[in-house]
């Protein structure tokens, strides 16, 4: 439901509605910290890493942990102590799929993040990082594991070596491998960095990275839908998404180190994964036209999981954002993956 | 039929088939040539320009204009006077789909592709072009245009502008409009050239820029049979492709300018062709997985087109390219076109 599209037509049954639905975030409890971690790295040896994490409603209640893509962090959704948007305001709140009334909402940093860990990290390092934060917190169990994109592989990670520590895992548009076409897309968009560095404008290469991911992320319906036809300005060709792509460059340099963007794309293309080694139920979600992550590789890993799974596959013409976008499809599935945790837990 | 493939086998059948089926090229007769062009251009006034053409086989013979991707040139096919490789070498040739022994073959360097052109260039600037190179050979006639990419864009814009002189066109992946998704695609690969340039290394530019296109013509299918898992090397992931691809720009920069590739690849979002206005024979050739021209735009130019209308769709695995890799159904489709065509002559 849209405020301001209510607003328009009916303006008291909104203020109504929202003075019923959306109950006071002073309720929810927020907490912020971090903690110093010493952790074994697949390829880089011991690090002394920064884990920031961010945790969401009342102690006792069953833990879920959210994870986004590499762009995402550990702030899904404002509350009272943090009262700006989280990255998927949509999903958590309260009265929404994920209510921090009815579970306790974990989330973290990705290790690299901050652009201070100039090394190779693997997925295997985030999950690992993941079960220290868990330890640092006391806290024994993860009911559910949703995570999109990147975050995805980093709960089949998770599951496989961590299973111990997990109810059910939900897997959204990210699967047990990086496609090779994908893989190559993205060294493209190191390379893109690369060229801006040789130069000392680090920002320009990480916008002009930023802006081939997003096409990556989205779909050709969707931009035949939204964008144009060229023109022709001061003795160039400018074409009609040109300048929509410019302004998601230019947000994301804003608040992405060069090196926090390379380790992080490098960290995607190292996902490897045996699904036939995770034996917890599992929920992949997949979208037809996803670009990034083909339908085909979310079969091969529904094949090969041991537990209960479920597919469900999506259309979207946002492609891989479909999470980011899809609200209604994704709460419905996120709704019904924890209704059944909680039964299950009752 | 690999001669090496044959040789390992039966070596004296081999030779046998050698000498039988391929006639020397001695007796096909080959020009080049040039002529000062003043062109009236769609967006850059009167330029004056160079038209640099290439003939093949005997006059008198029925003229195929063939033209190819912005990479392409004059040089489809090796000639004694001209022996090294053409850009399409499979097509064309004695025995081969287009045969010169029974065709006259017209090719020219596109208008901008010595990089001495640096102004906005229409399709519709190479179209009139090559009507002008017709005049100057005194060519009344051309009896297939076979375009591939660029070329079918350019071939359509010839049916629609100077439909009197041509007899049919062939248009293998290209059509009446450049998509926005590829044309964003195309954007990028250009600000990859820009960024190469603030740094006066305008090679570095456009071979990243080249690397990003061969990903659009080639398709996720091809990359995964292809290439194997990523590597880390030297504290950086390297992926399976990244050598494929840092070939395939490297090759291109020793033969394109910044220039040449700038103008030509916004030459290809120029393109606006109306298929009402074409009424003369079209076959249109699409490849189902081609990521850069949608399948959908080719139904939707064949349900425009007002003459006698043929739709082959192709399946290849890779994509775009398959002009260039699907040699057995590329010829096979010319081989009808062109038979056709002579019938209807004679």
């Amino acid at each position: 439901m849209s405020l301001t599209t209510a607003a328009t037509t009916v303006p008291i049954a909104c203020n109504t509605a929202a003075i019923t639905f959306v109950p006071s975030p002073v309720a929810i409890p927020a907490v912020r910290g971090e903690f110093a971690l010493r952790l074994a790295m697949r390829h880089a040896g011991t690090r002394d890493v920064t884990v920031r994490y961010e945790l969401l409603g009342e102690a006792g209640l069953p833990v879920v942990f959210v994870a986004g893509g590499i762009s995402a962090h550990r702030h899904v959704a404002a509350s009272a102590a943090f009262p700006e948007a989280g990255w998927w305001q949509e999903q958590v709140g309260p009265g929404r799929a994920i209510d921090p009334e009815q579970h306790r909402v974990l989330s973290f940093d990705w290790i690299g993040a901050a652009g201070d860990l100039d090394t190779v990290i693997d997925p295997v390092d985030q999950a690992d990082a993941i079960a220290a934060l868990l330890e640092a917190l006391q806290i024994e169990r993860v009911e559910t594991f949703v995570g999109a994109s990147y975050g995805a592989m980093v709960g089949l990670q998770f599951a496989e070596r961590h299973g111990a520590r997990l109810g059910q895992l939900v897997a959204i548009s990210g699967v047990h491998r990086a496609h090779p076409f994908s893989s190559a897309w993205r060294a493209l968009q190191r390379q893109a960095v690369a060229l801006g560095a040789l130069q000392c404008d680090e920002a320009h290469g990480v916008a002009l990275a930023r802006q081939l991911a997003v096409l990556s992320y989205r779909s050709p319906e969707e931009f035949d839908a939204r964008f144009g036809a060229p023109q022709v300005v001061d003795g160039r060709v400018r074409v009609g998404a040109e300048a929509y792509l410019a302004h998601c460059g230019q947000k994301y340099v804003e608040r992405t180190s060069a090196t926090a963007f390379l380790r992080l794309s490098e960290s995607i293309d190292l996902q490897a994964v045996d699904p036939r080694r995770i034996a917890l139920p599992v929920t992949v979600v997949a979208v037809a036209e996803d670009r990034l992550v083909p339908l085909q590789d979310a079969h091969a890993l529904v094949e090969q999981l041991r537990g209960e799974t479920r597919l469900c596959v999506l259309r979207s013409v946002y492609g891989h954002d479909a999470f980011l976008k899809e609200e209604g499809e994704i709460a419905r599935i996120l709704r019904t993956t924890l209704a059944e945790q909680l039964e299950q837990a009752a």
